[in-house]
């Protein structure tokens, strides 16, 4: 969910050797070439999941492997049908970062300092649409629930705790 | 989810003095008098919703209160209308217990030592269909998340840590 420290996940993954996909960046690139005026990019991937399947965003991301990495991050799942892409490349471990939603609140309004309009109900929206999308029920069937509620240190260490237990 | 430890938590907060309501209990109930002949519990409170909307079983629930208790559990929340039911009483508490799959299959295996049938599959798909009720929002936005991968005292450790940021 926005704004849970699933990017600094991400990145303490990557210090460690992994190969990270974002999967927003597969979405952000086709979006710039073929979005229509004024469309929404959250809007652009529904339309793509309603042409191409609700795992089109797991396939985007697939592709951009070389097919030598051997330790792979897909950050941004957002569905169960992703998860049934990523199978196909062998047994997929789903790491799910969680906090409060008052703590993401909180830290998504001092990400965006400058951005009056980052209203309580707006975050409330889109988590709501990042819920319609299935992001629940990934979160639902996490193989490793990293709980972000504390500081950045001690996520680090839960974070490596939950890499001990995958590796 | 199932074999999550979700019933244990409730039993933790029942011995500090919390009013514990199960919400399957209150549909079970109904079950009883109203269900159609081979009509399987879920089958039923799935009806109830398509008649009476999706916050039927919280509204259920709720009226088992004698309204003079003063910190309630409810326990068996699966979507986020029954949320929206509980918040007229006063600001509710989401607290999701969160387990791997592998752990909670394991758990639901033993418990159920005697059927055969609990084959993995048959719990996967046991677990798509909470999901399918939009059990997944409600964990996503969960102010209070235990994670129960360890053994049961830690669990009560956690759980007890988790009451101190309610109360
Ligand atoms: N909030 C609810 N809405 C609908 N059905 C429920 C609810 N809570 C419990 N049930 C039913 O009761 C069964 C047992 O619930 P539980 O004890 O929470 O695992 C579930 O599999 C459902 O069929």
């Amino acid at each position: 969910m926005p704004g849970s420290g699933k990017s600094l996940l991400s990145s303490i993954l990557k210090e460690r050797g992994y190969t990270v996909i974002v999967m927003g960046d597969s979405v952000r690139k086709r979006f710039e070439k073929e979005a229509r005026h004024g469309e929404r990019l959250m809007d652009y991937a529904k339309r793509l999941r309603e042409i191409y399947g609700e795992g089109i965003v797991a396939r985007l991301s697939i592709e951009e492997l070389r097919g030598r990495e051997e330790r792979v991050v897909f950050d941004g799942v957002r569905n169960l049908a992703e998860v049934d892409e990523f199978s196909r490349l062998g047994k997929p471990v789903i790491v799910a970062v969680h906090a409060p939603p008052a703590l993401r609140y909180e830290r998504l309004k001092k990400r965006m300092r400058a951005d009056d309009s980052l209203r309580e109900e707006d975050l409330r929206r889109r988590d709501l649409e990042e819920i319609a999308l299935g992001v629940g029920g990934v979160i639902a069937l996490a193989d490793v629930m990293v709980v972000n509620d504390s500081t950045e240190e001690e996520f680090r260490k839960r974070a490596l705790e939950a890499l001990g237990k995958i590796t």
